[in-house]
């Protein structure tokens, strides 16, 4: 505080009308050890992020006081000892735990490990996590799709969403319909990656691929292959010589809704947190009817605005493999499985795109 | 979906118990035009992402047929014509806005553009955002300071602020609490940035001199000293030659709060952004009674938890000038101007850290 450094006692019972008189009898300049050492009713100029004079155990605000002539103030109110001061250990004590291993360093983080003198800290590699696209139909960005081709979108949508979630995407080349291409670039990239995605192509035989190819990189291989979610369903999730393996859907929507429920965490895991960072919902109005299947969890795009104050969701509707369904949205709401559906002017959870 | 190509008509009214039966003629590959043609009765092999049979208008999903022999399938309920199909410019018409202008790009939208064969974008480049940290006090983080010094944290807590919102940042040596060397610094970084902030020292006389350094870098200078805020209070505003300056409180929690508040969503509009992204709140319930004085709007650090399911806001409570009030937080709880406090058990709005 900018002020006058006191001794506490000196200022009980001061008020406006019956002020404590004290003579000042020095200051102690930012960023110097005090070299004015106080006796009874004197006091000393103080500066915030100062150190108090000797002998002083107290500051009162400037607020609180009067000047009187060059070298007297009045003080208007009492303080007690410790106001207005910060004691040596009141922000980390030693022996304190400043930050917990397996946690991701934010910009505070920075700010406490400098405090501490901390300018270097061992950190996890980030993962590398490679990813093939496979598919006959697949072009390209840059080409001209011709009938019954796409362009592979999929691979840069999830090599973007692995750099959010603070992981290195290796994107390999385009991969036919062939098993013995697709096992040759899948070993290569698992030798040098921590996790191995292919965004697989969207015929059932395609996916029946992709399985065997994975099954061929190591034990125990594919472990789960379709999972209850729409969009979503086709995925495969695996395991070789103890890396993940994800086979993720074809289309576009599914291959992010899948990524962010099913890889982000697994990704988190392989950079060396114990547990994925909680991507905390955001709470919102639903603003129409959203019909749901029972048995399966639906995944829905939704744009947030505000509506008088109020935040509403309102949902986009369209066919699950339309990339401009999650362009035109801000987040998802879930629909769990044994659930029905929700009503317009429902509150739902909204868990916003480009989470942690 | 996989299934068969069909003409809806020849389907209407099957059902389990009286199926169509339709003759398999052949199939289209995917990535492929399909090179089949078909008549009443007949069906073609279709796979999820491939292209229709000539004369084929709907998909009967694979669930809903049984195979009779090699060349024969049963269909057990109707299609619509169009149904699991998708049209030409279902999910983007031409002369559609894809992205709006002044839009930071996510991992979705480089998907739907690559979906539209936009493989190269122009974008803003980002601001340079110079931090000049001045005050006697002030020591290199790799210093051990004195008695009444401390280290200078402010700065990279601030640069890695300003990462998390898409700029650049750019810092400054130390500076001490003198006006011609502060000065000489400030103008050589207003001429190659584009936001000025000055970390200034926490003292009366340092901001002073802070303001007095910043109007001397053109019209109109300083506009703002001091706003309605805790922590926060001693902050600056200003611009120059249409350049933002910003003088930050000394205290790095008050730091942190301004330049969330302040600084970000100017930061954004530097950016090319015509509004700052929203940031939205997650909402949270109290778990202690959090006390505020009118007049002054309060942040304070909360640490979220789930209890049985539901989110709760447990305070940090701590002075405002030690970061680790921050480093031991989640995020931060506002209580407005003419509140007198929030009471445990209340539902609040908490701005997570890391906002975008």
């Amino acid at each position: 505080m900018d002020g006058y450094s006191v001794r506490a006692q000196d200022t009980y019972g001061a008020s406006e009308s019956l002020p404590a008189l004290l003579t000042v009898v020095g200051d102690v300049p930012t960023g110097q050890q005090s070299s004015v050492s106080l006796r009874i009713g004197e006091a000393a100029v103080a500066y915030t992020g100062g150190m108090l004079a000797q002998g002083a155990d107290a500051v009162v605000m400037i607020e609180r006081t009067l000047t009187v002539d060059e070298n007297t103030i009045e003080v208007t109110s009492p303080v007690a000892p410790g106001e207005n001061v910060v004691q040596v250990s009141e922000d980390v004590e030693l022996g304190d735990v400043v930050l917990p291993s397996a946690h991701r360093i934010r910009s505070q983080d920075v700010g406490g490990m400098l405090a501490l003198g901390i300018t270097e800290v061992e950190v996890v590699r980030k993962p590398r996590v490679a990813i093939i696209s496979t598919g006959d139909e697949l072009v390209m960005p840059d080409e001209t799709p011709k009938p019954g081709q796409v362009r592979d979108i999929n691979s840069y949508t999830i090599a973007a969403r692995v750099t959010e979630c603070g992981a290195v995407p290796v994107n390999y080349d385009l991969v036919p319909d062939n098993f013995e291409a697709q096992l040759a670039v899948a070993q290569r990239a698992f030798d040098s990656a921590d996790v191995l995605i292919f965004s697989a192509g969207s015929s059932l035989s395609s996916r029946d691929m992709t399985i065997d190819v994975l099954n061929r990189l190591g034990e125990p291989g594919a472990l789960v292959h379709g999972i209850s979610i729409k969009p979503g369903k086709p995925t495969i999730v695996g395991i070789a010589k103890g890396k993940p393996l994800f086979g993720l859907p074809g289309n576009p929507v599914s291959a992010v809704v899948v990524f962010d429920l099913v890889v982000r965490p697994i990704i988190h895991l392989v950079s060396g947190l114990t547990e994925s960072p909680a991507w905390p919902p955001v709470m919102a109005i639903l603003s129409r009817d959203v019909p749901s299947v029972a048995g399966r969890e639906d995944h829905i795009p939704v744009r947030l605005h505000r509506e008088n104050g109020v935040l509403c969701a309102e949902p986009v509707f369209g066919k699950s493999n339309l990339i401009f369904t999650l362009v035109n949205s801000d987040g998802m709401m879930a629909i769990p499985m044994d659930d029905g559906g929700r009503y317009a002017g429902e509150q739902v959870e909204v868990r916003l795109h480009g989470g942690p």
